[in-house]
């Protein structure tokens, strides 16, 4: 079995999804089953809402049997690598944003596959980068990171965009490795300058707990 | 391309619920990006359920795709048109009763069309209506309105019954505007005399907080 | 219409389920709807998972209204007989254990059925055994319970691997009866002797509340 670039990239971000997401079930004391879990649904739940939602199914993992495997292998590690893995962040922050940028190509490319309009590519795109991170947050009782935290779903966003404008000028895997750079560079940057989305409040405000 | 009066309704439905999504991320306060997406899936979520568990795909926003563009720009709007949509509550209440009905409606036609039992169309209507708001409610890791406040989807369902108790009876047009018009009529009533649906229980209980 | 044992079982973990998942939503204050809701998902929503992600649809309860029918009435007879199953508490976990092991049984056979690999097929046998209760606790706004708690779904996946390792030796219906023994005993062992997954954390630590 030869293996591309491109697949070596897939599987490095299955790996840190994977890693990162045990990590917060970690944090929030998951037992180990939970840990594995999370780290499983942070690599995996993003494509797998996309391909339920085109209808895609089996969807992606079950038929690419490497995928849970990694994703399984990956997260028990974590369970005993902890104190390793943790000198490694900026490695991570790295890893993390080249799979959103491979992951967000990955969804539109899925998108055009199936005859889909650029808007709702864009948006499978995002949802395959970013939407594993939104099951995580919903399955750790959290609120998704993702609305209120730096720049993430964004680089999705913009990346896919400008897809969509290049991909007539360039040739196919040029188009594709120029938006996983746009992606994973707007993700780096944001990460090193702390930018955020704007929000639109004058002031802050005491957030209302709704039980 | 002509435009129906079912379909004027459904594009008014897409805009309050994507208005009213966003506004509830808002008082979480979601990011610019969260707020849109939350306004997306509060409109459109519902549907995506619905498409999802029949095997409609690609579900029908990616097919109709004036629905997700009308969507994101109402939530992104919103961010700009808070004052001002502040003063149209009353309005609001009532363009949300009639896209409930409207919804439900759809709801248990797309059943009825893959030839499914009517009560799972009546459950499929349900959803279609007010589900969208159960995933904002998750997203905003909020219990779900729905569960626990005044008469909401209780709506959907009684109109979702008529709707089968009248169809032999009227025209099929007849019958769709009347179960419309039975769900809103519930719904504002519902609202106007503050109406909930009972609980269970001898007294007030403090809620335990499972962390 | 002739009866299976095995349908009776499958029959008797639909509403066991109901009863339960209804249990949880009345100790949360949830409204009749919202208490016959959570009975629903928590019965039912571990196949439905499972359907969408293999293309099942329209999804297994859709296609046998028995299963619906018997969900509802159990989730609304709950609101009423809450005295009298109070007392049957050790009945419950028995058959809620029997249920837990032929769900599995359902989800593995489910998986074989598509022709997928095995690991793909014990994920499915969890799914579907466990995690309508993920989804309850999702609505109820609580971290599920799966990941923290004793040994449940632990229970799903060896139960899984077990099948997989006899299944060649026995025929179907007793590998069948076997698996389900296999994960009734784990899950009724971890129960009276209140067994669970490790945790990998040195010292209590105090949970941080992402708000």
């Amino acid at each position: 079995m030869e293996v591309t670039f491109s697949q070596l990239i897939e599987i490095a971000g299955v790996i840190v999804f994977s890693i990162s997401g045990a990590f917060s079930a970690m944090q929030k004391r998951f037992d180990a089953f939970g840990v594995i879990v999370i780290g499983f649904v942070t690599a995996l739940g993003g494509g797998t809402i996309r391909d339920v939602m085109i209808g895609y199914t089996p969807v992606t993992w079950m038929r690419q049997i490497h995928f849970p495997l990694i994703s399984l292998v990956a997260g028990a590690s974590t369970l005993f690598l902890k104190p390793y893995i943790k000198n490694l962040k900026v490695t991570f922050i790295i890893f993390d944003a080249i799979g959103l940028g491979l992951y967000t190509v990955i969804g539109v490319n899925k998108g055009l596959a199936f005859g889909l309009h650029p808007v709702v590519c864009i948006i499978l795109g995002t949802i395959t980068g970013a939407f594993g991170g939104v099951v995580r947050d919903i399955l750790l009782n959290n609120v998704p990171h993702l609305f209120r935290k730096e720049i993430y779903a964004t680089a999705c966003v913009v990346g896919g965009i400008f897809f969509f404008m290049i991909k007539d000028l360039f040739d196919s895997d040029i188009t594709k490795a120029i938006t996983i750079m746009i992606v994973c560079t707007i993700r780096l940057v944001a990460v090193k300058y702390n930018f955020s989305m704007p929000k639109f409040y004058d002031r802050p405000v005491a957030l209302k707990k709704d039980v």
